[in-house]
């Protein structure tokens, strides 16, 4: 079956009226009902899946974003830790029409917490580019490579977000690009900048109810020598 | 029956003998109780509203800032997405007496996630300008125009804020100024940066129970293979 | 019954052995347990109180910060509003001899939203002053005033605060100065930062359960026309 | 039993096939199962404990980042209060071969709030440093000495993190240093900005149920007189 694009198809659906409509399609961040397995899809959990994107859409790609939470795991009845690092999911999704996009051919890149405080900090003159190997250490590595390259576009303090991906295997070579303004960066910033604590899981961290006089917790209690703070300040 | 002005109102009912101050004013973060129904009220809903209002007060309009989180809803027993995203709502209220504004001739702009991030990233010596038509797509569309202007004021680093509606169906023009302080536009600066990841649906995201093994979870796990990083630090 | 000073108490309740020293001191983030009633003190409520602080010790004063959240009042079964405003309290301790500080003449400053937002947007080279009257509108309106100046300290990045308080009824002329380094300055913006959205009440919104077809919604679909965006972008 | 490196030992367990790999071990954000006894272990608590780190891999050591919430106590039926300070723990491995690192050599500097602070702060060209003593005010008081300077790296914009322990008693002096990209330094950045409001407890606040009219209250109703304001704005 041949899928409608993205904005049409989230319009015709949420918004009604503007289907036809170019540019609120941009400022709509929900996730594509007819996506096929998500990234945070599990293969038999049950664990309930809550959707959220924030997604932008331009004349030659569509880009969304949206957060993987780290997986938790108890280690024993005591203790639980951080056993698979989050990411953000970029996905980048063809135009094949005036306000149509592919979401089958749609190439997807997961941020490490790093790579995000790459683009937090990411100065308005500044590139950055992050190549990752989906197949590292496997017995594919080397045959597919993505490359994400961020470098800020001439007139408007945006960016240019420009993704590579080259599949030995299928002998394909998928290249997507599209530009975001000023605006939308500083979306994509904040929500970062949001999101970061969480996808390490500090956010999971808890009041812990330490007894005050246990001695293997001195280490916690150092005192400063600070040269510089002047009593009489 | 003619209404009181909104601080008038406020502040009989809040903080008693400041009743006639101009300057406390500023700072109450009510909602107006006769305010008539809300952006946020549904029609028929059972579900508790809350108010929380940023409210600055000046000589010929007051401004108000509140949100309006994304409607969330569930696919299935297993699922649930953003159904409608979330906006941070401006209302503009005419003066028309020394504190006294008036709630009936309100004027609403609903800046979406992008007019957000706008604003979160304008430079001290930037302006920007929205646009919205409220019938897009209806047959009632071009009928109504709304347009936001945020320039920079002259000498205190502040913003002035200018919103004109043009309505061909009553006829009529409405255009309401108000400027904000430097320090003003800072707490707006960072209540829409703190509202951000929540209108967009970000903060409810869950942890996925993801099973570390699942052959579909690959993709997760892509390899940065980075040219900048030397081993030897 | 002559207090001893705050680090001194503190230090003995706390952290034992560090009673004597200086610099430790400025770490610690309690309430005094003797310092009377508390501004979140409430009279008749039963609510459970929670104390933290952020202080900062110096030579001849001390300062804490702690939030006030807001009060919020059901004002139905089917809703509840901000009734009063939160803020951020400030206390000033004078010095009276080497790490003690005098609670009982402490001076009080309550940060409203926009105060704070001042804070977190001064420049390095700027400063600000706020003025209170703890009596506006009441028959002692103009017998106490309070004032706060906050002004760049010369060579470190630091700021100046200085609180006055003159009271003509009990004919007294109080005066507290206090410098904070950069640092010390950096974890201060960065907790009111943290703590507006919370005082003005917008942590409290909740997610709308608002069906998609109420007519009196259309406002929040205004739909964006910009001139600046284009297609083939 | 020697004991292999960190990153070979969390790649086996959590990464599979990424075990001879340099670069991914970066992105590994997970606590260390045999690390033995952590700063978050209480003596004799059945606390519940959750772990997660931000860590960076380098060529000559590993550095991590983790929060410790403060601990809080309940007064009375009425009351709790910050008991003891959080802070965030910095872990410092030494590599013993090619992605080896010594965990058992670790060294530990549990960062003060305003150090936070500083560091949150630091600009692209500033240094710092912090002294410790863990045995401050105790008999062993001078017995350990910990300084950590962060000092900007030549070319990246990055820094320099550079601890050395001093141990008269056992008579060593270690030395460990690592560098940070700008964008790992952004993550520090990011997440100390996060948690510093957790550690100092400001997150623990709860909404007052302050009835409007108790007299001991109207402190915090302090009306702002300010002589910049115009009312004609």
């Amino acid at each position: 079956m041949a899928l409608s694009g993205l904005p049409r198809f989230l319009a015709s659906r949420t918004l009604g009226r503007a289907a036809e409509v170019k540019a609120p399609l941009w400022l709509i961040t929900h996730e594509i009902s007819t996506s096929g397995p998500d990234l945070v899809t599990d293969a038999g959990s049950t664990s309930f899946r809550r959707y959220a994107k924030y997604t932008v859409f331009k004349g030659k790609a569509a880009l969304s974003l949206e957060p993987v939470l780290p997986t938790i795991r108890e280690v024993d009845s005591r203790s639980s830790r951080v056993f698979k690092r989050g990411c953000v999911v970029l996905k980048f999704y063809p135009a094949i029409a005036l306000q149509k996009y592919d979401w089958k051919r749609r190439q997807v890149f997961a941020l490490s917490p790093t790579e995000a405080g790459n683009l937090i900090a990411l100065g308005p003159d500044e590139s950055c580019e992050f190549l990752h190997d989906p197949s590292l250490k496997s017995s594919l590595e080397g045959q597919v490579r993505k490359s994400l390259q961020v470098s800020p576009s001439a007139n408007d303090k945006g960016y240019f977000l420009n993704l590579m991906v080259a599949n030995k295997i299928q002998n394909t070579n998928e290249r997507l690009s599209i530009s975001v303004t000023k605006a939308e960066f500083a979306v994509i910033r904040t929500i970062l900048t949001y999101i970061l604590p969480h996808i390490i899981g500090w956010s999971q961290a808890r009041r812990s109810q330490l007894p005050g006089t246990a001695s293997n917790l001195h280490k916690q209690f150092e005192r400063r020598l600070d040269p510089a703070s002047k009593w009489e300040n």
